[in-house]
């Protein structure tokens, strides 16, 4: 089932877009990611483009024009919708069809490169919409780190429940609330009960977190009743992106018994606007995480053997935060964790073949989210109710602040990027959102 | 805000469709639910109509023939779409402009009656499509007498959390496999873990279940970020029908801490047909179901006065299971549990604003089941995990069959009325599936 590394996973292809060879750029010839953008200020129509350095290619306008060379009339209309769930519900092949048209048209010395005139749009004269409509969001919990941390806190003697080492725990999140990065995310007001309170209170989230995850994208879909083996898994998984699954701590710990995060969760989650696709990230495929000695291995519904070699992709995760009085200074973002997704105790191919398992049908464009990645160390903690631990330890701003949670005004960035020996090293872009204050009252 | 009754109600208005004046009819002229359908054998492109006695007005060709007075372009063109979603996001205005449309028209005398010439669909020609497109599906946990005995069983020493009598418990189900009535749903395949098992196994569920439910379809929605007051919160509310909740309570049991159920619920979820309008319940509405002593008045934001007074509906709910030997012994199905909907522990007006109370949008065609309906008597519970009490007291059928959970070839029927003095009972029709062997092994 693998798929050999092709020329356009050749590190020393440069393309004419100059800006796509800046060192360090997130979307270099090699990466070619997939979204939906429109022109500022030319309403919300989105139209399918491809980033590339600085700038974002109109594939809608080129397959108007015809001017994609070999994808076929299948690819060229799903080209024109205005999501890309028609181009996922074609798979891998799809995606690998433009994927190979845009590196043609776009490395240096093309013959065709005249067919982009006019359809190259710069990045900052765009607003980039959701790139897909979400059918289904489905949220997992596949950090054993993040799980043991979270479980810690409530359950110190037990805090890793006898089911995680066997079921790739998940459950569905709220599909319509799924934003696209750079929409602000309003503070939410819910029931809070402190310990000894007689009753709860109503009122804004006092515990308001981020939570960096990666996503996934489903291309081929699967019709209700059927499963899909785990050895082809991957060819359902359409491509990645970054997710800010924002939480309200507080609201969750008085709700979410006996039947998980309802209100705390469905407020908003903002995912980073580019697909990067299966064939961008082949190079950076890496071994699935080695279980330590003693768990159980992967019950055999999980376990494929390219999944064990394979499963893993090496992207590095980072969360930024900037506090408004760092905005009015000009201070950059501060950095405040790193993981490493390589290291997750489930792969996305497993989460894909569970979800699966009992014949639930999984649609294009449904968005499956990793859960919080976090490593074992504090550096790795993908979430501040880890990071603080509760809160108990507070962060320290550039500006003398702090934080145990996230305050209004606050602007929390997430940033993934794979590189690998060889290969030109490739990034998601931002996922981004702004905490604006709570606005109204229910009721 | 309570709508007056109008012609619509009055009991003595009768159809020259003779079939809709036969007592006992889900489907008189007072009631005139919406629904998709097809022509049998025309392939499966929905067409909007409305039940009417054993009959089905096609109200999709009366909109293009111009042929329903008074409705407006607007409504007109919500008919002609191939789901109710559009009809939904303009609200009760704009299902109460079909209802009296149709109601002129199917009426004993009706000036117009030459319209409905070919548009008259034998129900049994027919075959119903789910009425909306599905964003979102959220199931609740709102029955009081449901939550506690199943927390008896888990819990027997605490069997109703403590924040069940201030927050409307709920989580997100699958959107993507909810299923229309009629169609079959195959046994899950999962994990189970029996206690005293050192590791889980992977086989069919053994211990299959129906919940019985009533389910309500958003109709005019909220923006992302803003709420629904109690006060307005019916006007969210399109109209209600019968859910079928399929729980394998063995895969539920393993996997669902601490993030709630998800494999265990997700295989199949279904609704009846029709959606019986608010203001076709109008005359059904009760008083909310009293607060027993001593427990606390619903938060302000969940406590409106109108919602007080006839938040409720009185609608009787009757499960009917039948066997495969009955069926084959041309037996009736039998007649398990019948529970009363006024007597929940939640309105639906209260789960609605509950729901969009941190912000959450909800869309037209959005569903929000209550989650199954239980009375206090044994002859009151709705699901089998309550009934026989997790399988120790089994049911006898009239074969002689005995049961602890649902068998294949199993057919789950559930049923719903509305009575009253004075009035022309109303139905929902059936919410109806049949359980088939599990088929595939995953992996």
């Amino acid at each position: 089932m693998t798929r050999p590394l092709d020329e356009t996973h050749d590190a020393s292809a440069r393309s004419w877009v100059t800006s796509a060879n800046r060192p360090g750029t997130d979307f270099p010839l090699q990466n070619l990611p997939l979204g939906v953008f429109c022109r500022r200020g030319s309403g919300n129509i989105g139209r399918i483009g491809v980033a590339i350095g600085d700038e974002i290619l109109d594939l809608c306008a080129l397959a108007e024009a015809d001017a994609l060379g070999g994808i076929g009339p299948e690819v060229a209309g799903a080209l024109r919708a205005a999501t890309l769930n028609e181009l996922m519900a074609l798979g891998r092949p799809g995606a690998r069809a433009v994927r190979r048209a845009a590196f043609a048209l776009l490395r240096e010395g093309s013959a065709v490169r005249s067919h982009a005139a006019g359809h190259l749009v710069p990045a900052v004269e765009a607003e980039c919409l959701l790139p897909a409509s979400v059918g289904d969001y489905t949220d997992f919990y596949a950090s054993i780190h993040h799980a043991t941390n979270v479980g810690r806190m409530f359950r110190p003697d037990n805090p890793l429940l006898p089911n995680y080492k066997w079921v790739p725990i998940g459950y569905h999140g709220r599909a319509s609330s799924v934003i696209a990065s750079g929409t602000g995310v309003l503070r939410p007001i819910g029931q809070t009960k402190e310990d000894a309170a007689p009753a709860p209170a109503v009122g804004p989230s006092r515990s308001l977190d981020y939570e960096c995850e990666v996503g996934a994208w489903v291309g081929k879909g699967n019709l209700l009743g059927s499963t899909v083996p785990i050895a082809e898994a991957r060819d359902h998984l359409f491509g990645l992106c970054l997710v800010n699954d924002w939480s309200a701590r507080d609201l969750q710990r008085w709700e979410y018994q006996p039947l998980g995060p309802f209100l705390a969760k469905n407020f908003g989650t903002t995912v980073s606007p580019w697909v990067v696709t299966q064939d961008a990230l082949e190079p950076f495929r890496v071994p699935r995480s080695p279980r330590p000695e003693g768990d159980p291995e992967p019950l055999p519904y999980l376990d494929g053997r390219e999944d064990r070699v394979s499963g893993g992709y090496g992207i590095t995760l980072e969360v930024y935060l900037r506090s408004a009085v760092m905005r009015d200074g000009g201070l950059a973002p501060m950095r405040l964790t790193s993981a490493g997704f390589g290291d997750m105790y489930w792969t996305m191919a497993q989460l894909l073949t569970h979800h699966a398992g009992n014949g639930c049908n999984l649609r294009p464009g449904d968005l499956l989210a990793s859960g919080t990645v976090s490593g074992a160390e504090k550096s790795e903690r993908g979430c501040l109710l880890e990071l603080t631990a509760r809160g108990t330890e507070p962060l320290t701003l550039p500006t003398g602040e702090s934080r145990r949670f996230l305050e209004d005004g606050d602007e929390v960035i997430l940033r993934g990027r794979c590189e690998r020996e060889g290969f030109a090293g490739i990034g998601f872009g931002e996922c981004r959102g702004i905490v604006l204050p709570a606005q109204m009252l229910p009721g």
